[in-house]
């Protein structure tokens, strides 16, 4: 019998707790050891025959380079503050509001070229002659009084992003570090050296574990301390500009792009935007520049025998693992930090050979948000579980090939309530991934097409982690449906209009009224509309969260509001009455706490069902539209039984028998069966034991689960 | 010395009841007697040397004639509810959903030239080949599958809108009255026949108490119980529209307007909403109209020896009081029905002899949302005393001539109290009405300017009574101006353009994003907004309350967000931190649950102060601007205390001395003092007794006052 005490685990080793390391190594049943930022492992582990990862940031800690070469320091577009012309001469300084430890005016020639000076009252550029520009001040002579002028324009980035974070928030006094732009030659030539002369010198490597790439996702400080993080974007391209980039672009696209591109009225471009068609003409030219370079990195850790790994945070920006080119690159693995479900789908889903997560709560005395965790105050072994609760259930669905840990490993001295955690959890997780290695879980024959602006390159995240998106409810119904039995896809309108409904069952659109995810001016598109309504008519579900399809100009607020059954009155409709309407019973279960408000939405007529009101408010309405189906929910938290609710919804839109991959008969457990090995896996994802009946293709089985256990069951078919 | 104990009172008289009616009108001081709708006044009443007013409506009660002349009733432009084309060919019923009984499909030549058919998911109109109508049916060929097509036509209106709600609110069974279009040659022939004729055979009457014109309000029912009032609007045109004003319009204006000006993608023109340029002159149009044919009644209303009122409800539209043509109709008196005191200041302003009010609550059994008030469970007194504390304010600053009631009056017998409380309201009424006959209140030297886009035609109002539009925080600031001793204008977008902020201290702005009242799209205009800004920077003060300003495409979503130093969130700044703040102590009163929040705004700098909020929203702010300062206001919630915190902003905005026009001690007491007349009047808005001390320019006076008490003090300069 296996005992799942050792493998697929990554442990951060940490010089000076030498004996440490390797007691917790055979604890968790680690089989790689990993360096953290700042360590060093002794030879005492790295010969103790485990397999050695270590950390490069490739574009960082080249200061004396970066000092010699400071035209090859990364750059971003800044825009000053809008200041009002109180008399004819205005006098801007660009920098001002912005942490000039971390920027620096790119005033050089090539870099003027690319300034501009807006009156954002009148969405006007002035011409060249309208303003000059000396010694880090813009002055607009000849100004229309009161009128807003705002100068946008080039800067230096001179303190590496998370370097930067750690300094500020962990006091740290060290030099601050730079970093280098792999699109300056001769930084590019400097790297390739560097990082060959690494490999040479740390022959105990097996993997190099690249944290990450090149472009730190947008990371903007302010000088004030109210205001500290101005801008932070986990997906956005802001990070990757230079003249450089701008010409190349522009050779390749035959178009010039501007700094109005990037700064777009002060907002930036934000991943939660709709982007433009500029926008994506950019990031598809750096997607290919960074697969490119990590290309050559890539060949010349291989070419020392070893693998290269990558982190999909930080400097990830361009990599884009759901993208065209990353298989391209030929990583040897893909390494995901995690608190959530949609997360480990995220990194499962990449086309890479390994994929890895990293656990949370890191090994750091201080956790997210500030609070405690190895320190006074702090359970790390609850905090280890609840998130444990979220990644098991998309594992149980689909498998990644190992996890680990992070931090400082002398912190789990005396913690063995999180040590005992940590022990079972990988033991869970080996057991799991023995079951995919025999065959996939059951699935239902249900097809989920989640649409939004971005489709594929951002299947199941929005941009960043759930706590950081978490106002939206996109993320919670992508966090639902990380652990459901249901095939999930992620689909842009493009998608749609050639043909990607063909193969779905349920559709969903989920966000707010202009975002990325809703799709704002999409839906703006006849032919998304009725192939969208087509796909209804003929028997596909639909269902709408928020504010689905929500958009100006039309003769509803929301473009599928005939579908829907609902509409959202905007203030447009403040003199036609709504429709009166009784609440009925849900055909499904409802987990009435996880249904949000969306302010003004009214039925479009009484053949639209209402099960869920706020008040005059509904909340969940079920209508049917020619064959098909739709759902609308104001709103979705994510909570144990809002995924039941969400799986009961999609078998009950789509007339499915949920047996056929297990079905509890409680909210609070969920499973999942694996018919090739026989074992149903069941998840108890209360605080109380439970007994649960599960049926299954050949019929009801019976399975007591101790408080938040993940039990497997050997079920004879 | 004046007993205040008659004049100035109307009372309905009733038939049957003719010792009570003499009573009453003693009790309360009648000097005019007046019929109500369907009731008759007997010679014992006619010749009891009281004036006498009888109400007709003019457009109505021509049942024989509009039967005869079937195109000589009124009209509307309609539209079908939009239908999916689910096959190839599509039939619409055009009236499906709409009241039978109210409508009537207008299928005549001249009407389907007026026909649109929409194909509202490409928002395109189909060309006359691609539909076709017969027997009360469109029916659409070779639809584009899944596209949504609409109607828009003419339809008769055959069930005039009041009496249409009497009958279906009382059940009455009385013949369906219908009404007829003046703009129809022997309609209009026969109207001022008919006028003659009765002019003739009612020598007792004195005064021709017109209700009202020609349009009713727009009013439109459906059929389905379940949205019984579709769409209702105290102050749209659409009820005034026929191929004959159309063409009529088209010669005048070198134009031609189509049902799409009117029906707006299904959303019609509502008043709440920015009006087009189009909307504009086809107002004015009708506007020169209604006041052509309604001086040519007046006329001979006058010819007789008669006096003519107007009711400024139900068949006003066009109008408009505050409009620029109503003075040279030569109305002799006007009268509006009040619950609140900004209608007070709406009748009072304007140009014409005769200001009469009638008082609520109406002698009928069931009043507003059909709570009791003259029956079983009713408090009729209370009611009374409410609205009371609204309208005596507003009196207190500008007094109007007349008073009155309506209704059935033997529904008086045996309220003791509620007919001592009108006794008492009535005299209350005649003090103030005679304080004003000796000199205005003293005012302070403070101008403030409402800014929206209607301007000076919707002064005080938004459209309807209080209650129908008090989500919108404007109607309640106009609430709490309507009894401050501050002059108040209305201006709108082009008067900014024109020069009105030169004389205004206080400008402003209150609404919903894109509404009339917030001003929408107008806030796009470089020279409003530069405008507004130098007036605040140059000493001027802004107050902005809701989502004033906002507006689209801008680099802030509120166009002066710059000034108020306040900005909302629309979720495009969902990446962009916004400012810490720590709540900051008001330097003037504030009544902190009168204020409300409205989602995403943020202070746009340090250099706001936040003086009340709602966790991490700012719910007050002020901001110093140039030499001028700017209040924002999340929401705005009428009540006695907020219209003492509107006060004392002003005063603390302005820099100005409230004692000029007394100023009490308490916010739960205000004041008008009459320096001619040597007359303090001080009110008490609350229930309990109050000690109050008033500021006045000569020193402090000490003023006790009871419970809901106005008190008349004489005071001493």
């Amino acid at each position: 019998m296996k005992d799942y005490a050792a493998g697929g685990f990554t442990l951060p080793g940490e010089a000076g707790y030498e004996q440490l390391t390797l007691e917790m190594a055979k604890k968790w049943g680690a089989d790689v050891i990993r360096d953290s930022d700042g360590t060093k492992l002794s030879p005492e582990i790295t010969e103790a025959g485990y397999r050695i990862y270590s950390t490069i940031c490739i574009i960082r800690e080249h200061n004396e380079f970066a000092r010699s070469h400071p035209d090859a320091q990364q750059q971003t577009f800044l825009f000053s503050e809008p200041q009002t012309a109180l008399s004819e001469t205005l006098v801007i300084h660009p920098l001002d509001g912005y942490f000039d430890e971390q920027f620096e005016i790119n005033d050089s020639a090539e870099a003027m070229a690319y300034w501009q000076v807006w009156d954002r009252t009148e969405n006007r550029i002035l011409s060249d002659k309208e303003w000059e520009y000396a010694d880090g001040r813009v002055t607009v002579n000849h100004c229309t009084l009161y009128h807003r002028y705002s100068v946008s324009f080039l800067a230096w980035r001179i303190w590496e992003e998370i370097n930067m974070y750690n300094h500020t928030t962990n006091h740290w006094q060290s030099e601050h570090l730079r970093q280098l732009d792999p699109r300056h030659p001769e930084a590019w030539k400097y790297l390739q050296d560097w990082l060959r002369n690494w490999c040479e010198h740390n022959p105990d490597t097996n993997v190099v574990r690249l944290t990450s790439l090149f472009y730190n996702f947008v990371w903007i400080f302010g000088s004030d301390m109210r205001r500290r993080t101005r801008f932070v974007d986990w997906a956005s391209y802001d990070f990757t500009v230079s003249p450089a980039a701008l010409k190349a672009f522009e050779q390749e696209y035959g178009y010039a792009l501007t700094a109005e591109d990037f700064i777009n009225k002060g907002r930036l471009q934000a991943t939660h935007r709709p982007p433009t068609a500029r926008k994506r003409d950019y990031m598809d030219f750096t997607q290919r520049f960074v697969a490119e370079k990590a290309r050559a990195l890539v060949d010349i850790i291989h070419s020392f025998g070893k693998e290269a790994y990558v982190f999909y945070d930080d400097s990830w920006v361009g990599m884009e693992p759901n993208g065209p080119y990353f298989a391209s690159v030929g990583f040897d693995g893909l390494i995901k930090c995690v608190f959530s479900g949609f997360e480990c789908r995220l990194c499962a889903g990449a086309e890479v050979p390994v994929h890895e997560l990293r656990f949370h709560p890191y090994l750091f005395p201080v956790g997210l948000g500030g609070l405690p965790t190895f320190s006074e105050g702090g359970h790390p072994e609850e905090d280890a579980e609840a998130y444990w609760l979220h990644v098991r259930r998309a594992l149980a669905r689909q498998c990644v090939d190992r996890i680990g840990l992070g931090g400082y490993l002398h912190l789990t001295i005396g913690q063995e309530a999180f040590n005992d955690t940590i022990e079972g959890m990988a033991k869970d997780f080996r057991k799991l991934k023995d079951l995919h290695s025999q065959g996939a879980p059951a699935e239902l024959p249900v097809t989920v097409a989640v649409l939004h602006t971005w489709g594929a390159l951002r299947s199941w995240t929005l941009s960043g982690h759930f706590h950081e998106t978490d106002w939206n409810p996109l993320i919670h119904i992508n966090e639902a449906l990380a652990g459901l039995p249901v095939r999930v896809k992620f689909i842009h309108f493009e998608d749609v209009k050639n043909g990607a409904l063909k193969d779905t069952d349920v559709l969903i659109n989920a966000g707010k009224a202009g975002d990325a995810w809703s799709g704002g001016d999409a839906w703006k598109s006849p032919e998304v509309v009725s192939e969208v309504t087509r796909f209804v008519a003929e028997g596909g579900c639909l269902i709408g969260v928020g504010e689905p399809s929500a958009t100006e100009g039309g003769d509803s607020r929301f473009a599928l509001a005939y579908v829907l059954g609902v509409d959202q009155d905007d203030g447009s409709f403040a003199c036609h009455a709504p429709w009166e309407f009784a609440e009925e019973k849900a055909p499904f279960y409802t987990a009435k706490e996880c249904v949000g408000k969306t302010e003004g939405i009214r039925v479009t007529g009484p053949d639209t069902q209402v099960l869920l009101a706020c008040g005059n408010t509904p909340l969940m309405t079920l209508r049917s539209f020619g064959k098909g189906k739709a759902v609308y929910l104001g709103g979705f938290a994510y909570a144990p039984e809002a995924a039941r609710m969400l799986l009961e919804m999609l078998l009950f839109l789509t007339g499915t028998d949920g047996s056929t991959a297990g079905l509890t008969d409680q909210p609070l457990a969920e499973c999942a069966w694996y018919p090739e090995s026989g074992t149903l896996v069941v998840m108890n994802n209360s605080s109380e034991p439970l007994d649960v009946n599960v049926t299954m293709p050949s019929g009801m089985t019976q399975v007591h689960i101790d408080a938040g256990e993940m039990r497997f069951v050997c079920v004879k078919e």
